[in-house]
Parts: C-alpha cells; structure tokens; sequence
C-alpha cells in the first residue's frame, strides 16, 4: 500500500515510545477494515517532521477485498493528515524494505524575500537569493557510488555506509528550490546534510569544484549543517 | 501593509467574541514593535477558514521606522501562520476599504483519485473529473455588471447588490483546479457559492447556457451550494 503523509504532527513512521507515529496510526486504521492488527512493514524510516509523497508498506491480508477497495476503506478511517494512495497484490515473498530499488527524496527551499505561512511546514525558509545552477553543478558530486559516512549523523549504528546515488537535481520553480536525489538506501539524514551543504555551495562557503573531495574525505565536519526536517519529502520508492 | 495568512486556525480577519481573528493578533504584533495597540482597518472581513495571499491594512504611524523595517519587525512577532509581505507609506485620507479599486479571489480544487493531505485545507478535495473548459465557459457568464444577491448569503444586511466582476477565468494544473475571479467588491460568500454554482456546471446539473439566466433570476435557490472556506483566498487587492 502506498500513503502520502504530512509529517509535520509525526515523530516519523516508526513506533515510538510516548510519541505519535505514522505506523501505528496506519495499524489502527487498517484494524477497523480488517478486524484484526496486522503487522506492517514499511520502506523505511523517517525522521519526526518529514513528509511522503508516496510511502510504501506492506502487510499479509487473506481477506476478499480488492486492493482499491482496501484503498477507499483506508481513506474513510485515516485522519485527514494521511491518505492511502494505492494499492496492489504483491508476491509473498515481498518485501517493502529489502525489495526497494531506489528511493527518491525531494528537499525543498521556500526563496522568497519575507517568510510564507503556507511553506512553514514544507520548506526551509532562505531570505537571500539561492544561485541553484551553483548548487545543481555541485549535486552531481554526489552521483556515484561513494561511501557516505561523511554525510551520516553521528551516532548511527549502519555499519556499511556505501549507496549508489542515481541521480541529484537542483532546480527552480518561482520561489521554490528544489533538491531532488535518488539512490538505492540513504544514511541517517543524508539528504538533509546533503541540502545543508548545497546551501554552503550557494552562500559561496563551499566551491561546487570541491564537493567531490569532501564527500572522499568521509569527514562529517566538511560537509554543511543538517537542514530541517520540514523541507524534507520521501517523494518516490521504486520496486 | 500587505500580509499573508494560512485563515485555518482563525475565524476570519474580524474581531470576534470567544474566537480567535487575525485583526487582533495583528494589533497585538503591531502594539509588540510601536509600544502602543493602534487601530487597523483592513480591506475586507474574511470567512472563517478562509486564507489570504495579500490582504491589506491600514494604520496610523507617526514614528521614524521605514516600511521595510516595519515589515521585518512584524515577520518576528508575527505567529508563524501569518507573514508580513510589504508595507507602504500612503497619503493621509487612504481607506483600506474604501479605496480598494478591485479585489481577486481564488478557490481551489483538489481534483485527484485520492484526497491529499497536503491540500486538505487550503483545497475543495473533488474525486471525480472536473471539465475545467465547461466551467470556464460558465464562468463568463459572471463578468458584468449585475445585481448578484442570487449569490449572497441569506442573512446578509447589505442593502446594494450590484457589483462589477473584472474577469472570471477557471484553469487547470495537474491536479489543481483553480476559478480566480475579480470584482470591485463581493457579496457574503459570494465567491464560494459561485465555486459551488460551477461545481454543479461540471456535474452537468447546470448548463453553461442557463448561467446567465440563473444569475438574473437573482434567486439564491437557482444557483449551487455554498463550497467550502478552506479553498478560498484573498489572492490580490489591487489600489
């Protein structure tokens, strides 16, 4: 099943002790339709704050619905902040985590001159001007498969920290800046120090020329700061 | 001065008793940066729920700060949903109301398979296809000048009924409907029962033909139903 989410109430996907999850929600929701709790297993995690354009998970059902039926059903129960998008039969054998092929991220920039209300939850605000051909020519340093434990926050437990970027696209659209990256796995807030840096790049702190050495050095202190949550969106998981 | 404000979390621009407004929360921003609660007259009272992208105030100032550092001061006192935009100084008789030369409303639809949690309130969520072009057809039939108390609020105690619509255009992108209309001032819920009048357009419960009939018959029953607060905004207040 595919949902889209607005993360801003969340403390991301997983079950957390004494903070709201979107899985849970989504178990709750499921158990009304089916009558009973299923496990569910999602794509992957995501950090309290960030958005799904298109979350995937899956779960066993031996029932008789249709998957757009369990669509429909799902939309009636969820609260208004999550919505299933699709659905479909899968293989037994499926795996929402381990079948993923690559995952996309979108990291948004709001780039007007005064704040706007209506991007508070779903993009960083940057009063000055960002020069996002700069940062576009420094994203394809990440473009490879490189080890990124450079752009890990510190104190993750992954111990193989090597993933294959597809691809990592800058670009604007009025107001809004826009940092796609599709890889096969991220690291824990790998794309939000990704965009951090890219900010770096545009504020002229860092040379798009040397982004390459910086993400060889492995060293978390040369990449930028971790941008905020909000502008992040798991945008896309391909199968 | 021009702000910005997401209208959820507030009943209208309008003082009001035992429920939160915008013009309040205003004042007490402004009282914040002058040391003293002036008074503010804006261009026009919104619904509850309703948003704006540039909606105009006036108040009276004697002291040194430019308009640029007004609209700075205010960006921090302001609550996160409400932004100032610009400020400029006027003559001294300008009105926020009375001078207001036209003022432009959207309402928008969110016409996916799915609703979507991110236009859940700033969006009308419509499930089936929206015929944008048999809408905008109808639309036409607004612009004029015309008695439109068939497209009031019942209740409403304004005596004189007759506005100009400027332009009234219906256009789609992706899966966004949007009906933009411009007039030198509006009747109560006058915009949202025009969305619902088009609503039943497209349904086909209303030819496009019959809308100028409807509109002269100035019969609140002949026209649609009242479309919900949360797809309209102030767009623009042109002086």
């Amino acid at each position: 099943m595919t949902i889209r989410y607005d993360g801003t109430n969340y403390h991301g996907w997983q079950v957390q002790k004494n903070a709201l999850a979107v899985q849970p929600v989504v178990q709750d929701s499921l158990c009304k339709i089916l009558k009973y709790r299923p496990d569910v297993t999602g794509c992957s995690r995501t950090d309290s704050g960030v958005h799904a354009q298109g979350y995937c998970f899956h779960f066993d059902y031996t029932g008789r619905m249709d998957a757009q039926s369990l669509v429909k059903a799902m939309n009636t129960v969820l609260p208004d902040d999550i919505a299933a998008i699709d659905c479909r039969q899968v293989p037994d054998d499926f795996h929402a985590r381990y079948a993923v092929k690559s995952k996309v991220y979108r990291y948004r920039f709001y780039n007007g001159k005064t704040r706007d209300p209506f991007y508070r939850q779903y993009a960083q605000f940057i009063p000055y001007r960002l020069d996002e051909q700069r940062m576009q020519q420094a994203a394809q340093a990440f473009v490879g498969t490189y080890d990124f434990v450079g752009f890990c926050a510190s104190g993750s437990a992954v111990e193989d920290t090597v993933r294959t970027v597809m691809a990592a696209d800058v670009w604007r659209q009025g107001e809004i800046v826009t940092f796609q990256v599709e890889a096969d796995g991220f690291l824990y807030n790998m794309v939000r120090i990704m965009a951090g840096t890219l900010l770096y790049v545009s504020q002229g702190k860092i040379d798009p020329a040397d982004m390459k050495s910086i993400l060889l050095s492995k060293d978390r202190k040369k990449a930028g700061p971790t941008a905020p949550a909000c502008g992040l969106c798991l945008y896309k998981v391909n199968y």
